[in-house]
């Protein structure tokens, strides 16, 4: 696929067939991952890669205690029947006071390059915004040291679903020109 | 090119040749952007384009006049020498408390569509971590309303400058197995 039906065609995939993903696979997912964009280029970007049953089994549960109330729609049990999970953490000492932002930045790419190759992943945060408990939770299961902060998890496996086409907003209620043109702006 | 290639190839452009940049080229790039992941699908992201000589000069005043020490080597004078800077702007009604995630991941689409089409950019951020100085003034500027918060400004032109490779730190020292493995965190 170009990069525009790439783009396109991403959705986020929460059911994932039992047949394995590779080590190889990963690596490479995670090679391209780290040439994101970062401050300064400081490369503050790390991976953690779970495969243990039972550590995926505690990571969803961690999710599913801090789920904000709108999103329990959204319970993280599919969690620990993925594959793989890769956390994206982030070395403070690198990241120029901007972890969330580098550990984003290289999450986008990580979700590009995985379903470059077929496979499926949603992006999850590994924090709250205003509250340090999933963080510091998930900082302690994965062994993190005080330096090193989790900002995202990801879940990869091949796709038992296939989401339809997202339906999306009006092109043009999203481009302004100059300046805001005021417009109504709706609530989901 | 190939995702891999796009990826991998992809540097910060801050130097831009004159020659224009078609509203055609950033429509695509935008309409592109837009299909990042986003919390619960809500597409919270909008889009400012800015062509005006003074308005861009003006946003690379504030962008210095907030410029950390570390960072004053990247003094962001050349944001008024790009055809185009995109704000991207996030709708905080939409946004369910990522506001910042969901500027950042499609600011890591859009730049990947840029690339693609051979132009140039560079991520930068349109508030600081702590303070919200930066962001109000950037949107008094492009007049956002208080529920539109910019998160970056992304000035976008046919690159003037080749950089070399990235050079970048050595893989293995990034990927950790089930748990993170103690060795040496370096600083830059």
């Amino acid at each position: 696929m170009t990069l525009d039906q790439l783009l396109r065609s991403r959705r986020s995939i929460r059911s994932y067939q039992p047949r394995e993903v590779g080590d190889t696979l990963i690596t490479e997912i995670l090679d391209l991952a780290r040439y994101a964009p970062s401050s300064m280029n400081s490369q503050p970007c790390c991976f953690v890669v779970i495969r243990n049953a039972d550590a995926k089994r505690r990571l969803a549960l961690l999710k599913n205690a801090y789920c904000p109330r709108e999103k329990r729609a959204y319970a993280a049990d599919f969690l620990a029947t993925a594959p793989v999970v890769v956390a994206v953490c982030v070395e403070k000492g690198r990241a120029h006071d901007r972890e969330r932002e580098n550990g984003v930045l290289a999450t986008a790419h990580l979700l590009l390059a995985a379903h470059q190759r077929g496979l499926g992943g949603v992006y999850l945060s590994a924090y709250q915004p205003h509250d340090g408990a999933l963080a510091a939770g998930i900082s302690r299961e994965l062994g993190l040291p005080p330096e090193v902060d989790p900002v995202t998890l990801v879940p990869l496996g091949f796709p038992a679903e296939t989401p339809p086409a997202k339906e999306m907003r009006p092109l043009a209620d999203l481009i302004h020109h100059e300046r805001w043109a005021p417009g109504e702006l709706t609530r989901v």
